[in-house]
């Protein structure tokens, strides 16, 4: 549907092409605007020879996607990829039927971009391969603003099956990829429930970081992390198998890490006047008989093995 | 295929029509299939007259939410609206320019409904306020499910401009609810990001729900409040300003409730061999025998007045 399948060139020959395309679009994010531009003089004016077709088609889903990396898709036209790509209007076509097909093509082209972010050594303590994750997954989204933005709010018109589907897989990847960082022998419902709603509350933030830009990308880095290990937590408390791997995972973490700022921050709310009484009140049970699910909480969700 | 509208009866005889309509739907959300040629039967065949204008477009949008409610968007057709309103096709493009335009229509119906289940007076503790909306929010889930997730997935190909602005407006009218709530003088630009983020957990929470059903909808609930109550600690134990409220807010709590409740879980927490030591390491400052650590206020971020 999308293209014919290109046949001339053999595959080996550009077999590290996906990737390094890949880089230098994420390398440029800094300043978007008139990327594509600057390609279209490298890939289409300045080296004057003919594409292959394998390379044509890269080219094209590159300042296609650079294009959409800074506009809201309904503002990116055929003719601006053409023109930005060095290319004619009909050999656009010719590879793509048209400009959904080629969104939802150099969106799929992001998606990997971005999954592959997520790709992390499963080594040091957790928060602090979270924080280095959300560090790349943050410059991602500084990058790729507006089409980003456009796409994960809905509201775009060039939102479509496809488009979810896309989205979909992201956030499985990252689903996947939190998970094996866990490495929590069968994860539950809640658990996955926990990790879903978090990557959703890591959009959100980022779609509103990207409209107000209200606080330094470093400290939403941190503060994602942190909410992550508070969810984590708030799940523990409620499951007693995984309050044992949550031992395990804050015996791992360093005082100057994500989680150990995160304790040190909540150690700190005690400080301040009112607060240690109040807790304390509410930690105190009502008369045990009380038939309120209440009661039967301390038991059913306590995570102490008794 | 129920019979085309007979002509008989006063308008008057059933002006109580739409408000009516709206609470029976609402009501029997239970089971909402088969609900729409039930009040086929009763609107367009029992009382056998004619219903004016008003009355008609009422009745068109009510049976076509509680068609979209039980169906993808995808699934209901122009033709399974106007069987169940007992209306002929022609009637319905009469009223609508099309099935997008009754989607649209219904869905504002159904977001107004929604919205105005976040009202809720400001008495008493505020995680029970929260707890109550939530047991009204998820119950709307509940009924309206399909067409809600559809919409909410963004895999619908009804979603539009139309459909974004009306789940905007909201997620806006909850935002405003937690906010009015919260009642902190003037909300920071974290607390509205963390108020924003947690209606996105609620959201992306209840889809899972609805999908897998893995937990009784009376945990979700407090689950989600919970949350909400660890987010806005987070939040406090960014921002000094916020933390002095949140002193007042666990002042105003109480043991049974889910902010109590929360308390404890989390105070069951440090039962479990290793993370009391885990914590307290990473806390810096070794705290004395109290399972809360009350060690040091953290410099950096904490919220004491140095």
């Amino acid at each position: 549907m999308v293209s014919r399948t290109p046949s001339a060139t053999p595959p080996s020959a550009r077999a590290d092409r996906g990737p390094a395309a890949g880089k230098a679009s994420g390398a440029a994010a800094g300043k978007p605007t008139g990327k594509a531009a600057a390609r279209a003089d490298k890939g289409g004016n300045r080296p004057r020879r003919r594409l292959s077709v394998d390379e044509r088609r890269e080219q094209l889903i590159t300042v296609a996607l650079e294009l959409f990396s800074c506009h809201p898709p309904e503002e990116v036209s055929i003719d601006d990829i053409a023109a930005a790509a060095g290319a004619s209007r009909p050999l656009v076509y010719h590879y793509f039927p048209g400009k959904q097909a080629l969104y939802e093509e150099s969106l799929r082209r992001a998606g990997r971009e971005l999954a592959a972010r997520f790709e992390e050594p499963a080594e040091g303590p957790l928060s602090e391969r979270l924080h280095r994750v959300m560090g790349r997954y943050l410059d991602f989204v500084q990058s790729h603003g507006p089409g980003f933005a456009a796409l994960l709010r809905g509201g775009s018109v060039a939102a479509s099956a496809g488009t979810s589907a896309v989205i979909d897989e992201v956030r499985q990847a990252a689903h996947e990829q939190i998970l094996s960082h866990l490495a929590v022998p069968s994860p539950s419902a809640g658990l996955r429930l926990t990790v879903r709603a978090w990557i959703a509350n890591a959009e959100i933030t980022s779609l509103e970081w990207l409209a107000e830009r209200s606080l330094p990308l470093e400290q939403l880095q941190l503060q994602l992390v942190q909410e992550f290990v508070a969810s984590l937590t708030l799940t523990a408390a409620r499951e007693p198998a995984l309050a044992v791997e949550l031992a395990g995972f804050f015996a791992g973490e360093r005082p100057e890490g994500p989680a150990g700022r995160l304790v040190r921050d909540l150690a700190g709310l005690f400080t301040v006047p009112g607060i240690a009484e109040a807790v304390t009140a509410l930690a105190v049970l009502p008369p045990p008989a009380t038939p309120e699910p209440v009661a039967e909480a301390g038991q059913a969700a306590g995570p102490a093995p008794a």
